[in-house]
């Protein structure tokens, strides 16, 4: 199947069916005057096809200020395909077209782009992760379970030697992964340089006195160039995960960055609330992580379950496993690993293995590590026993009984409601 | 002034005062536990400050879906700044931090980022637009009055030898630019390498013959690699423009593409819908372009003015205007040339030029040219004639009197309805 196909959720005042014509028209050959040299073969070979459409509901009022007005505005949703020949494998003309002039189209009044599906060649001609969960085992020493991580906070303000006295206390603690936060990259007062050497002395010693070693994603967000001189001072310091805020830098500096890696890439996803916050504009999370992947990211954020943001456990759960689902139809599978965090405790980490069915996730916790009444060091553990039950299959309170400090943890983190619902 | 300000309009279910407070610590030093090291000191020195809250109306029910659920939900709009200490002048995480996790809080119901503004700092730090009005106007051999341009359509299907044909009569008609559909970049039936030569010839012999040098905006759109040797062979074949849809190669890929750049960048917007199209989500014009200008586009696509979308003439005027304001409080004040397109014809260019008060813009036809009864050579010179009359502060019809083609015009395009309102 040589087709890239989309499907969009939509409103429109002039009715699905038309409005899914103006959209496909608007995505490929069209234009407002049909021009003479729009020949029919022209069309025939560069024009999106639509390939189906469900009507879903109709409402009175239009969801978006809608330029065109209707007596009344059918939503439905409907799924169109490009030939490969229109735009090749091209990562940045594929959002172009798939998620380009279209969200702006007066036929509208609510417009989502919901699923995407892409021929192999997408798969062939993209580097994809280039470590992965294994490769992120390997990097830790050969760490088995979940990884379990936390994050530097404050989010900003400690200078370097405040911010490796920190990382200090945390690898004391036994963790297996540190984060920078997002808001954290190369500020006057947290130089990037500066931190990398001082946190990377912390790691090092650490790995020395114990074997351990632990994998920290210094947040190397920046220009083009400004990235490539971090990732070769981060290499000189023998670091072993790169983050990228990937909204930020876009998806060409993402790729840019997986061009000249030689370690894992840490995929934050800060600013999605504006792809994902309206229920009638945007882009779901399904669809952008595989450009992500494909761009190179080995660790992909995907918010955690009974988070302390708006997403619903729904939305978290098909997130979580559309990382781990194959990238294209056909060639590698390019499987990333699912990041959880927000508001984590060791209620969490039963219902987040379950839904992926497997340990090759990232767990990060902040408040649920911190916060434990037996300290960090303790609340590490607690996180580990509660992921041993998960995998073990045995009912946390059960497991707690012979487990302290999980026990102690149960005590302390209230019970959040979880809802993955229907899996 | 060493901070750096942003506003919002949000609308909340705990209250806008409260709400500011969550985005201000969400974004700078805060965590949803506070920890032991958030000092007093680091909280002054790198905590986001609420410099002004308005209240602007209630509404019983949330515009967005929220966690957090309210008796009501209070609407107003926000600034908050930041010390340059927290980040510096980085545009990345200008973007992490203004328009990051934010728009996930469970606290908001409703967060546009509406207005910025940048110490002079950013301007001095970033490289801006390398040519502007006047270099593109050096560029087309010293041309008056707006640049008169139109469209590569069918937008896709063409192969290099069609496209060459094309613009063969668009540069017999007179044009001053042409530019590539953004949806045209590098693909198999129109390979870029081939579709640059055939269409450099074209515009070679055309200078050669008549004097006139025409801007063609070839679309580099790409990965950064590929991105730079698209500009190499530009230049080989004497290329003046590189156009990049900033959306899908992002921040750093623009910026990219003006450190090697010996041409004028035309900014293409596509996905700006993402980003405009619903009141309760989403990121300004005014806000965007400055980060745009400031990466170094020259052109910038501001839609236009009875557009065939759905942005309202009151914000296309706000968005050309802004883009001929200075970009920071102090320092270079990096303009840019807005770009009109999208449905315009000769009706729209006093009022596209009376709003800025200048010609220093490019105005983008297709039917508007293509469509006048006696050919694209007089459509051409239809828009230049009703330029001539908006700079004289003639009256079109007036004018018209006297210069048929113009005359033909206005028979044959219809009067759109233009509402700019208070300017």
């Amino acid at each position: 199947m040589n087709r890239i196909t989309a499907t969009y959720d939509i409103e429109s005042p002039v009715g699905v069916a038309r409005a899914a014509q103006v959209l496909a028209g608007e995505q490929s050959t069209g234009t407002f005057t049909r021009l003479a040299a729009e020949t029919d073969a022209l069309r025939e070979r560069s024009a999106a096809r639509i390939e189906n459409i469900q009507i879903t509901g109709t409402s009175a009022t239009p969801s978006l200020p809608c330029r065109k007005t209707g007596d009344s505005y059918e939503r439905g949703t409907v799924t169109i395909s490009w030939s490969l020949e229109n735009f090749g494998t091209s990562l940045p003309t594929l959002l172009s077209t798939l998620a380009g002039n279209l969200f702006e189209l007066a036929e509208l009044s609510a417009v989502r782009l919901i699923d995407m599906h892409l021929p192999g060649a997408f798969a062939l001609d993209h580097p994809g992760p280039q470590f992965g969960a294994q490769g992120t085992r390997d990097f830790l020493g050969g760490h088995k379970g979940p990884v379990i991580g936390t994050i530097i906070k404050p989010s900003v303000g400690l200078n370097p030697s405040e911010t490796a006295a920190l990382v200090q206390t945390l690898v004391d603690a036994g963790i297996d992964f540190i984060k920078d936060d997002e808001l954290q990259a190369n500020g006057p007062h947290c130089p990037f340089d500066k931190r990398v050497a001082k946190v990377s002395r912390v790691l090092k010693a650490h790995a020395d006195k114990t074997g351990k070693q632990v994998m920290y994603a210094f947040n190397i967000t920046d220009e083009i160039d400004q990235m490539w001189r971090n990732l070769d001072l981060l290499e000189k310091h023998g670091g072993t995960c790169a983050m990228v805020c990937m909204n930020s830098v876009g998806l060409t500096g993402l790729r840019a960055v997986r061009e000249r890696s030689s370690m894992t890439i840490h995929g934050h996803r800060a600013g999605w609330g504006i792809y994902s916050r309206s229920p009638d504009v945007g882009i779901s999370f399904p669809v952008m992580q595989k450009l992500w992947r494909l761009a190179g990211a080995d660790h992909l954020h995907v918010n955690g379950l009974a988070n302390k943001f708006t997403e619903e456990d729904s939305v978290i759960a098909q997130s979580a496993k559309s990382v781990q689902t194959p990238v294209c139809d056909t060639g590698p599978a390019h499987i990333a690993m699912p990041v959880y965090s927000s508001g984590q405790t060791i209620w969490q980490i039963d219902p987040a293995r379950c839904l992926l069915g497997n340990d090759d996730f990232i767990f990060c916790a902040g408040g649920g590590i911190m916060s434990h009444p037996a300290g960090a060091g303790a609340g590490v553990i607690a996180l580990r026993q509660a992921a041993e039950a998960a995998r073990r299959g045995i009912d946390i309170q059960e497991f707690a009984s012979q487990h302290s400090e999980l026990k102690a943890a149960l005590k302390t983190f209230s019970r959040p409601d979880i809802r993955v619902g229907h899996s």
